[in-house]
């Protein structure tokens, strides 16, 4: 649904590929779903260190840096997460269009959400990777202290607690939280991207 | 106003310093602001092209690319028009984030608004470059024949026909392009990019 009627496509000057060319690298989403605590913006923050270190232009979204700026008119219904998603969505497609390995880091916890993202995402250039993580462990972890807070009904729509988290079916990569170390779960992730040519395996 | 109130900041793994560095220059907006037809798209993409000629990362955003999809939802009343221009600040904060130079090429017909987007980029780091064309000019040239559509009445709210243009009263960079090239408009703000160190001379 589009309200933009009156607008035409314009041939940017700047291609792509041009941008991916200068870089030496090409460009992707690496979308991170699972349960609050379970490791995504950790894991999403550990495989950016890498991809710099060799060189690649990165950049990692999360509920932390998109909640309170891009997303801030936004809140936890089903409706606003849908929006929520949908606009980081758009917002990587933008990014690996300027030549940037976009990695993001939110629950994301609807399947139907995840399959517009794919949508939307040009094939190929998406590589979803479930954290799985049991809840009790999410639980046991409590970063910020919000099953707490929602367990005791001071936060509504608490994804595995007031909200439901849909497991995804069909994921590029699937990293076990509950038993593997970051520095694993970031080993298995690269190990994916340079196996398939993401990236090189120099 | 926020609605997203259970979330904390973590540190990024990588900082903007460090894409800096990697990338060998600075990052920061140009906001190209004028009316339809003005010559915004056309110059921040010749300014785009010369800058990754020069090896730096850039992007540019204009209605075309940003209209269909992260503010596909959004149409032209005010609040539409103000909602999109703080969606595109918010996004080009991260592309600055990413190390990348965000260029933007959209009629933002408000003060307020584009007053509201220097609040949101960090001083310094936002260059406004106003694109000083007369009325007459801009519907002469009618690239897409929307001024015509406009003075039928068959679009409602169109800056300069329907709906106020309200000129900067501070802009970094003025560029007359009544009487300017397009190569001349781009060398008067690649000059002044370059005086202000935004650029290296070399």
């Amino acid at each position: 649904m589009t309200k933009s009627e009156n607008v035409v496509w314009e041939k940017p000057a700047v291609s792509r590929d041009q941008r991916q060319t200068q870089n030496g690298h090409r460009s992707f989403v690496v979308w991170f779903t699972g349960l609050s605590g379970s490791g995504k913006s950790t894991l999403a923050n550990a495989v950016e260190s890498q991809l710099h270190a060799m060189g690649c232009r990165t950049f990692v979204f999360d509920g932390d840096n998109v909640r309170h700026g891009l997303c801030g008119d936004l809140g936890f219904s089903e409706e606003d997460r849908k929006e929520n998603i949908r606009r980081i969505a758009e917002m990587t497609r933008l990014f690996i269009e300027a030549g940037v390995i976009a990695l993001t880091a939110f629950i994301s916890p609807y399947r139907a959400d995840r399959q517009k993202v794919r949508d939307l995402i040009p094939e190929g250039e998406l590589v979803e990777v479930y954290c799985d993580c049991s809840l009790e462990t999410c639980e046991q972890r409590d970063v910020k202290g919000l099953y707490k807070k929602a367990r005791a009904g001071l936060i509504k729509n608490y994804t595995g607690v007031s909200s439901p988290y849909e497991v995804p079916e069909n994921p590029e990569v699937v990293v076990d939280t509950d038993v593997l170390s970051i520095e694993e779960g970031a080993a298995t992730i690269l190990g994916y991207l340079k196996e398939r040519g993401f990236i090189q395996s120099s």
